[in-house]
């Protein structure tokens, strides 16, 4: 925190000090705030050896380009620092010089999210909140759940209708109030602002929340410290809100600025075909027109994103592009992903790898390139998309009989 | 595997050299063989100091202690190096001094078995075995078929017929050929040797394979390392097969033997009540009686486990004991596990932690202990057995009529 200069609007420019709040006081609920630091003075601090020499195994590292206090309490869960797998495998099945996977589904709840909701926990504690809030179905929701839980707050969490039954679960287990809202999620996030508004609940929507993104970019301050400050030409992100990728390239953005790397990767922001509004945007130029999500990747079937204008200033800045695909792309990269790397992504994360393909068929993506794809959340947490995706077991009978033509059809024997 | 001295059959004490195989020449299938060491060489070369500077996040950092050549081909999955969380709610809810969490839900696969598994695929490599199969429904099959994908290999899963479609699923995406036989566990396993032997592949079913259960000791290694080499008065575990306590206890031995520590934790060894059949051999003294296996907590639902003896002898040397708890008590410590420490544990971790909470009640273990309590596999794995403990959520309408109801209720607002 020490190092916070103010917030600044994505609308309309104007920076503030970090007293106003959650959004911009001119521009409303669309005034998005940005974290802006002194990027000069945590230059003189931060270096690539200094940042050798520290020992957390963990985002907290890189506390200096984090909105918290030096001394602040952070979850007893560990977040970040998660392996960055070489597929080999999968590099040559894509056609590209090397892929390395993001692996976030090792985060303490099995997503991304956790980088997200530390923060929004460690700022609740700062603000002497008790109860954190959010609404969601999905990973936002339970990383916020368990995040509150190791640090001894209570979560209460909105769900729509038709959030599905595994994740209720997973939110009821880490001891979450959770409020199940007759309609949709609009329905939802409504009631969610208005009680963390009437009872003073630290609220974890990261659409307005400024300070989670922090917590997200430090999955692109990872790729390159892990690559030894080389960054690849390619990082491959889902998007389906745009605060994840604009997070991840504010990460390398300011690596740049701080001098740590040279040269920043171009962003492939991959959308679904179902649910991809910020590419038409991306490539109109034109304002977000909201479309009704359809896609199995639940995590990023957002039809009105709220951090669109950042998602497309995101790519744009780096260099990169977007790219849609089709459901069933996604659940093939699923396929290839979990047979040719041993990594079990969830379709949102899968939408990565699937884009990196089709990139690579296209001719975007360079056949002589290093890509890294951010593989968002675990497939544990979606077994029933998996389902779809996996194909069946072949049922034999305890003598074996059949065995050996099945075998043989496997190629496993000659 | 430059200091491993040879395999020791645990029935009849006869040492082999390693080139012998599986199991015990003499005793046949029941003479499961344990790796020696030279543990004076061991001692030369590795020391708390060298050990700090190597910078494997992973288990390999203990490679003097594993049967693994210096050179082997490792799998690109990182394995092991996870971490062991501090849980200070959950410790004064229990009613001692301190518990710490090792988390082997964050391991590639979501279990402790990836330990186990990593070695089985180096091994198969080192044999230059294409194909590695192996006989489970749960936490091996997945980790087997994972740590296999990610070096290359294939891999062969025979399951039972009652195989759980969400784990059945997890395999395929891992591109595995999965066999689903028509029969019990026992006909799944008995194909699955029949198959190795006849088309000589890998052999992964860790009730006969020696050098597994060496994987498994790394989590007994890194609990004592990550402590500052501190162990815990008790460390709990849960028991099905009785290998991964074996293993456990293992790494603390051998870590005493080397002067790394002074002092060897108890093992809390924990049982479902309605698959207990090491906890009364462990107290009657007389041989294993097989039992009809009976618990929600499917990872440790034994009834005729291969490694009791391994087992009954870790424990008793550690100096600890054993205990069995109850379905009922193993949801509720998934429920306060969730709450309190913000990990979401498998029914067969739970019961670990079911069991500590048990022994500091019987006075077994002393509330001025410290614990660690092994979360051998993540909860998102079997989200049906959560359901059941996990509740129901609060169903509400869109303007919040039953709101302020609810969370008077749950103590949320005044």
């Amino acid at each position: 925190m020490n190092f916070v200069e103010g917030l600044q609007c994505v609308f309309c420019g104007a920076v503030h000090p970090v007293r106003v709040g959650n959004t911009c006081p001119g521009c409303g609920i669309t005034g998005i705030l940005d974290v802006r630091y002194d990027y000069a003075a945590i230059r003189r601090v931060l270096s690539r050896r200094v940042l050798k020499r520290r020992v957390e195994q963990s985002h907290w590292r890189y506390r200096e380009l984090l909105p918290i206090r030096a001394n602040a309490a952070i979850p007893t869960l560990s977040v970040g620092w998660t392996p960055l797998t070489p597929a080999p495998g999968l590099a040559r099945h894509l056609g590209v010089a090397s892929v390395f996977l993001k692996d976030e589904g090792r985060n303490a709840t099995g997503s991304l999210k956790d980088r997200a909701s530390s923060i929004g926990a460690v700022k609740a504690r700062e603000k002497r909140r008790d109860i954190i809030a959010c609404a969601s179905t999905g990973n936002a929701a339970s990383s916020c759940a368990g995040m509150a839980a190791s640090m001894g707050l209570r979560s209460v969490i909105f769900v729509p209708e038709r959030a599905p039954e595994p994740k209720v679960t997973q939110l009821l287990i880490f001891g979450a109030t959770v409020l199940r809202v007759r309609g949709s999620y609009e329905d939802a996030f409504q009631l969610c602002q208005r009680s963390c508004e009437r009872w003073g609940w630290y609220n974890r929507n990261s659409g307005i929340n400024p300070y989670l993104v922090e917590g997200k970019k430090t999955a692109g301050l990872e790729i390159a410290e892990q690559l030894g400050w080389e960054p690849p030409e390619w990082v491959a992100v889902s998007v389906g809100d745009g605060c994840t990728v604009a997070g991840v390239w504010k990460g390398f953005r300011e690596l740049r600025v701080l001098g740590l790397i040279s040269r920043t990767p171009r962003i492939l922001a991959v959308q679904a075909a179902g649910a991809a509004p910020i590419t038409t945007a991306f490539f109109s130029g034109e304002p977000l027109q909201p479309v009704e999500a359809s896609t199995l990747a639940d995590s990023i079937a957002v039809g009105v994103p709220r951090n669109w204008k950042k998602a497309v200033a995101a790519v744009r800045e780096s260099g990169g592009t977007m790219i849609n695909v089709e459901d069933e792309a996604i659940l093939e990269a699923m396929r290839y992903t979990g047979r040719l790397a041993g990594i079990f992504a969830e379709p949102a994360a899968a939408t990565a790898v699937a884009g990196l393909q089709r990139a690579v068929t296209e001719g975007i993506v360079s056949r002589r390139a290093n890509a890294v794809a951010l593989v968002t959340g675990n497939g544990l947490k979606d077994v029933q998309s998996a389902r779809a995706a996996a194909g069946r077991p072949f049922d034999i009978a305890p003598d074996g009989s059949a065995l050996e033509e099945i075998l043989r059809q496997r190629k496993l024997i000659p």
